[in-house]
């Protein structure tokens, strides 16, 4: 089982670089983690919102396996406590092989087909981050869960 | 009015003040807004969470001045979506002159003190974030709601 972290458009700023880096450099110690960063699509010069989600849509799928335990971050996911978090990738890594592949979409979201293939939905918050910030959010995040399963100190309740 | 953002203690990452940097300088061609670092306490060898947080309060409470309108960052804060924090800060703004003092605590929380001369607490997501982390995150927060206030174009709903 090995995590597979994918989004949408390269990284624009450097703090956000810089941050999921320092999470995932201490992350990759408790688990394999695979990057896969999805190139910005094209749509011309006007942004148009549903197409954007379509072609992202078709760059997303092919890269998803049968076997894969789809998860997105999404506004209107679930939320978790982190001990919450902690616990159910736990049972995931227990109970099943799966990879999870948890997807962080671009600035509008998914199209409708990518929401029919995940299994789950999680939200990282009722506020709106921007797609970018949530990378740092998510990375850190995971680091968290791995540290609350691992018994560690980072974590305080 | 103003904004008056106090934290405990210096940034530890870079990316953390990359980040923060970014969304300040975005932020005050909308209002202004003070940082306030409150210096790390020492309390020996052995860190004791609630020496720590007395230590603190006694360095944040006489920053405060009275007509201060206070809003701790807090795990059991209400939790806003985007535009409920956009419209609430409007309010403040049009119906008080009141400084708005934001201030995110150490990584045990605050004293029992401090908690007493809040008004509001707010809450960023269920999941905790580290004390480095919150500060990005709120960052990017305060800006994206003076642009929903503003009505531009980076929010999406």
């Amino acid at each position: 089982m090995k995590i597979i972290w994918m989004m949408i458009g390269k990284t624009d700023f450097e703090y956000v670089e810089k941050g999921v880096d320092e999470y995932l450099k201490r992350l990759k110690k408790y688990v394999p983690v695979e990057l896969m960063v999805i190139p910005d699509v094209k749509t011309g010069a006007k942004p148009n919102a549903d197409l954007l989600k379509e072609k992202e849509a078709d760059a997303i799928l092919p890269r998803i396996k049968d076997t894969d335990h789809v998860i997105l971050l999404d506004e209107r996911g679930k939320q978790y406590s982190s001990v919450g978090f902690a616990e159910w990738i736990n049972e995931q890594i227990n109970y099943s092989p799966a990879n999870l592949v948890f997807i962080i979409g671009g600035a509008y979201g998914f199209s409708e087909r990518v929401y029919q293939r995940a299994k789950s939905k999680m939200s990282l918050s009722s506020l709106t981050f921007s797609h970018q910030l949530v990378r740092v959010v998510f990375a850190e995040q995971l680091y968290r869960a791995f540290t609350i399963i691992k018994g560690e100190s980072y974590h305080h309740e």
